[in-house]
């Protein structure tokens, strides 16, 4: 990958009232992060927002404008609090409609009316979207522009984010780079900050960990796109160690 | 709980690459939500944001000044990527200064001059700032205004956190009812939105589930700071399950 290569990067908008109530752990946005940036799509950004329709349609507006890509989670069921669609639509002013395929879909399994009518709720997408592969059999999720609309149950958005595979345009690939160590971080914050500003297109990072027997340490992130640049700046993290008095990547 | 007590808000702002990049699965915002919920305060929004100073001045500037607190984690540690002691003086527009209790701390345990200089960099806080006690034994955390600032590894935050019980002005506590059931979301969505409709007052949510043995069924949350309305639209909502062919909480 060549380091003058474009950067692109993403939004993640976490929508659902139970993410920031604390009910629900959320998942999706590492998932998000480890996958996209395989692709070469860096996430700078994420929200979790509740299920208000001014305010999701004020951030998807406000963060699409200003990156690449723009994936969001959840409100995309059958019932009265999935709101997703109908605020996408809003945000990029276009009416909501039923999309055939969808509907067709959701026909195929017969049911009473009303519940008919509430299941058909999941087969209205803003006019314009197009679809995204859902192979756990439910309907599936939809992008309009830049923005890509996807479940919030893990699996499911896992399987619609797989389908996306080979379908949007990335940029340079970040590569990570670890090398841990039994010191606490002020030991080596000095010669790290110091490699740091000798490598500034290399994102260096360091955090503290305790082992599971209670042992204290600390893990040092280097991320970059040019992989040699990289591996010679570890090089240089494994001399930093060794001179304080450390062991790089101890087993024991 | 009065139904008029006032709603008292809050941001959650979680600070850090590691976060964004998915190489760390943040459990920070839940256990705040969690925590402060019963405090009487809803967080209402939350923003991840990376080790970038002019993207973290700016969104605490934002959310600051729309919520009632806000609440950071991340970014205060002794390298030099812990910049959000630098980043919310400058939000502040005050100066950064050495805290004489926390530096005296730090100064107890013997150090050489350049490790004692990078430790030294977790006494530095914004000028008028008060402490966060940490009771897990390392340095402190501050607030200034509305926002107070804990560490980012959950056991330091939570002890932090803990901390602040008692001291933070609360508002209307938000009670959560939930009834689960063995029916799709879609069997229940229409009785559900009318039921919604009814009580504009009471936020209800449908949330598919699929348990470990792979039976598919939905929950349904109702929460609501008036627990007697509550109980009344919690029985309701039995009821309606009921119509639908459901049996509310089936243990099997």
């Amino acid at each position: 990958v060549a380091t003058n290569e474009r950067i692109v990067t993403a939004a993640v908008v976490i929508i659902g009232n139970e993410i920031l109530s604390g009910r629900t752990q959320d998942t999706n946005l590492r998932e998000i992060a480890l996958t996209v940036g395989t692709w070469g799509i860096r996430v700078t950004e994420a929200r979790v927002v509740p299920d208000v329709e001014s305010v999701i349609v004020a951030v998807v507006n406000e963060v699409r404008a200003r990156h690449d890509y723009v994936f969001t989670t959840g409100g995309i069921g059958p019932t009265h609090d999935d709101i997703t669609a109908d605020c996408i639509a809003l945000a990029f002013g276009v009416p909501l409609v039923e999309h055939p395929l969808i509907a067709a879909q959701i026909r195929k399994r017969e049911a009473p009316p009303e519940i008919m009518a509430s299941r058909l709720r999941m087969a209205r997408v803003p006019a314009g979207a197009g679809l995204i592969e859902n192979s756990t059999g439910g309907p599936p999720g939809f992008f309009i522009g830049n923005v890509y609309v996807m479940a919030g149950i893990p699996l499911v958005m896992q399987a619609m984010l797989a389908s996306l595979a080979g379908k949007l345009t990335g940029g340079a690939v970040m590569v990570t780079r670890s090398v841990s160590v039994y010191l606490p971080e002020s030991v080596i914050a000095k010669p790290f900050a110091t490699l740091q500003q000798q490598w500034p297109e290399i994102d260096m990072g360091s955090y503290p960990f305790q082992r599971d027997g209670g042992r204290y340490g600390t893990t040092l992130v280097l991320r970059g796109t040019n992989v040699s640049a990289l591996e010679i700046a570890v090089a240089q993290v494994r001399e930093l160690i060794v001179a304080a008095g450390g062991v790089p990547d101890d087993p024991s």
